[in-house]
């Protein structure tokens, strides 16, 4: 038998050449989103087919699968027991399993059929059409419920594709979150609608020319403690970042001159995913260890940037100090009450890529809503529309105008990511329970904020979550950063004292 | 016997698969060279190296060798006669050649030695300190004859690398090139030191803003003929252009806010070498055949769009239009006869990279016959110093006030690339050929400069150069296009000619 040392030589061997295939892919993905010019797009795309498919020839080759199974045969036995080791087995083990779970024709079929599914949804997305779509979302649930089935045949389908989103939740765990959520969310946004007032901010839509955010940009990715030698701006259509490797994770963002403050929250939300990857243990560097573990838990380190420091009162002073520093003309006569009112503007809206903090959720659930009923056979995809207009009736108070700014709004179902959604919600609702965690530590979020400094709140975050990669499922993070299982009524009560405090109800 | 049809499909295969790497490489590379963050230098050397390794594998692997001789085998029989199927087994068995020239140690040393001597330069340029950059300029130069040796022992070494970077070329050639020059511009730069006056223009180094700067350049790319789909304009330290594939090169540059004509005559530099890369015939694409052919060629281009063009009276036209458009305060009350006046400022300097049109090729000269002496033995590293200052007299008039200024400013020696400099001067001279071919076409350069409309120009360029990219080599392109071998009289004639009237000697 083959000693650790050798087992472990040759397992970090086949990490680095999926390791290669994957950075030069986010470069090539991260140049076509940023600066590449529109007629490179057919090489690039046949310079990531080719990776892509290398990649799943070097994961699930032969020798890669008996690699493996002597591998997990080896920590099995208590042979391999270096703690990274047995980590990048576990991880490695389950990448394959993934990639070889479906016969490579229905790999081709499906390849096919969300690259048509998407050209359609662009055309029906502009002409407002959902009819020419409607076909493709039946097919691809279709398809989706016999793909699970070659995943996991014992396990409901929608909750194999939510555990493959986010690992250890299912349909009964997002019951529960959204569950409370509806029961604290929607009557709040109904209050305010009724007995709110919402401020004045003529601010908001002033004009600061793309020079000036340019350069804000880099001070503000510093404020919230991104080292500007592990990153860089780029500047692209819908705002992203991307973790390339230790040292390098990549902020892009989208400068409307007309609303600063959408950069502003770009840059930070960006900047917390950057700092995640930016945060990971560098002994797991060129291994499958490296990166985020999960969508709920990079979108928790976004929204704890965004939001629960970013719009927090506190961080009002150092924000309002950089915004006065870019922008004086604009920013001289607005207080700090003022920021702090303008930037937590709740109001319910039907896009939810501008939805705010508190209403975001609700469209979250719209979708979730839908996708667990066409799973559960209660829908087909010709009762979307109507269902669409009731939940977001019922949730948001508004009347959907057409499927344009409806049904059609979101990319993800045409690219077959049904059970993506709900990770979005999560995210918000994990930072809801890291606060209690950090004063427990003793960490005094307010006085960061305040002073502009979060080192100790990046210490936490590096601490519980960031060091880890890939290395811990999202339940066994949540466990080991707050004490205790993932629990919504943090985030529940968060909301309803923050908003019900910022409209006085 | 393998089909044509089969044989030349697994040609393609091939190439393919070299072309991935390629561009994969170049993507990597431009990354580093403009945005990637500095802490993200170690990732992409691992990846890059990968990417290197695998090239080399591919194109030198038994298999590889094997379909090459096969595929030469065919050609010989004319079984496979298709003119581009032919074009790449020609250019692909020579890369193939070179490829597998050295043994894997001495590739292996090389790196190391080269890796290990840029490193010293570096110091040793900011120290001022020649002694200890010397010993490797001594061992590179040693590497470099036994190299030349493996390539091919029956010929002159210096021959080996002349040829290597411009096929066709050796000394003998070079002598022949580099006497004429000596004999028109030495003369001609003494008697503008002794005879001409220089022009007042203070506008050269007046202020403009950056963001003006980006939106000119943009205008400017357009005016000398790209199409912006197929470009984009990154920022970096050293101005510089890299063909991507089909419908993808760009433009990087440098932009100085008091030295606006540095920009602008950067990025027509830069347009011309991605003209050429898009210009190559798209039936290229993903084969051996995309790209230059040669380091001159491609500097050809270039310097035709930035001088032969781009410095010429006509040129002043379009290009006073759009520099008073983005600058009017500085450019309104500027003449076209001062901007030509300006912009073609002939004065002996002591670096290469900030030389004029005219003492450039003497900046080339000192280089070429210090590496002409150190290949025939008549000089080691110590002597170099003391011959630059010696060339630096007799050719600029000039005395070197130190090395950091002389024999270290340049990076070339410490890569290890001696005989690559000569071809930065060959490129002028082939420009001069080729507009006397332009005009028996029927082509007006100069209406074609004034009206701001270079299409006519562009179009004999792709005819004769661009289309064959790497399908012909430097002298048969030159014999095809000027229908004669290249020559140096065009090239003196025409510097003596312009400079004579501009310095009215």
């Amino acid at each position: 038998m083959a000693s650790a040392v050798e087992l472990t030589s040759r397992l970090r061997a086949l990490e680095g050449k999926l390791w290669t295939r994957e950075y030069l892919m986010k470069i090539a993905e991260f140049d076509g989103a940023t600066i590449a010019p529109e007629n490179g797009a057919a090489a690039r795309g046949d310079a990531m087919g080719a990776l892509a498919g290398e990649h799943h020839e070097l994961l699930t080759s032969a020798d890669a699968c008996a690699l493996v199974a002597e591998l997990e045969a080896a920590v099995a036995a208590g042979e391999l027991s270096d703690p990274q080791a047995v980590a990048e087995v576990r991880t490695l083990a389950r990448d394959q399993r993934e990639a070889r779970a479906l016969p490579t024709e229905e790999v081709e079929a499906w390849s096919r059929l969300t690259c048509e599914a998407d050209a359609v949804w662009h055309k029906a997305k502009n002409a407002n059409d959902w009819a020419s779509f409607e076909p493709y979302v039946d097919r691809i649930v279709e398809t989706l419920k016999r793909h699970a089935g070659y995943m996991d045949p014992n396990r409901d389908p929608y909750d194999v594709w939510l555990d493959q989103y986010e690992r250890g939740m299912d349909a009964a765990a997002y019951d529960r979150f959204f569950g409370a959520v509806r029961e604290t969310v929607v009557p709040l946004v109904h209050a305010i609608g009724e007995r709110g007032t919402q401020p004045e901010a003529p601010f908001l839509t002033a004009h600061v020319p793309d020079a000036a955010q340019r350069a804000m940009s880099f001070d503000l990715m510093k404020l919230v403690g991104l080292d500007l030698a592990d990153t860089c701006l780029a500047f692209t259509e819908h705002p992203f970042s991307e973790g390339f490797a230790v040292g390098d994770a990549r902020v892009a963002t989208h400068i409307y001159e007309d609303n600063l403050l959408s950069n502003v929250y770009s840059v930070i939300h960006e900047a917390g995913h950057a700092s995640y990857e930016l945060g990971v243990n560098p002994a797991y560097a060129r291994t499958c260890l490296e990166g985020g573990t999960s969508l709920g838990i990079h979108e928790s380190q976004s929204r704890f940037f965004e939001n629960t420091a970013g719009r927090s009162r506190a961080f009002m002073t150092p924000l309002l100090a950089l915004l006065r520093r870019y922008a004086p003309e604009v920013y001289a006569g607005v207080s700090e009450d003022e920021l702090y009112r303008a930037v937590n503007i709740a109001q319910p809206s039907l896009v939810r890529t501008e939805a705010d903090e508190l209403t975001y959720p609700l469209h979250i659930m719209i979708r979730y809503d839908i996708e667990r009923m066409l799973f559960a056979g209660e829908a087909t995809a010709k009762d979307i529309p109507a269902l669409w207009a009731k939940f977001t009736k019922q949730y948001l108070g508004l009347d959907v105008p057409n499927d344009t700014l409806g049904c059609l709004q979101d990319t993800h179902w045409s690219g077959g990511s049904f059970g993506y959604f709900p990770t979005y919600a999560l995210g918000s609702a994990y930072d809801a329970q890291y606060v209690p965690a950090m004063e427990r530590a003793g960490i005094d979020l307010d006085a960061a904020c305040a002073a502009g400094d979060l080192t100790p709140v990046r210490a936490w975050l590096r601490e519980n979550i960031w060091q880890w990669g890939r290395g811990k499922d999202a339940d066994e993070l949540i466990q080991g950063a707050c004490g205790a299982p993932f629990d919504a009524t943090f985030y529940c009560d968060y909301l309803a004292t923050k908003f019900s405090e910022l409209y006085q109800l």
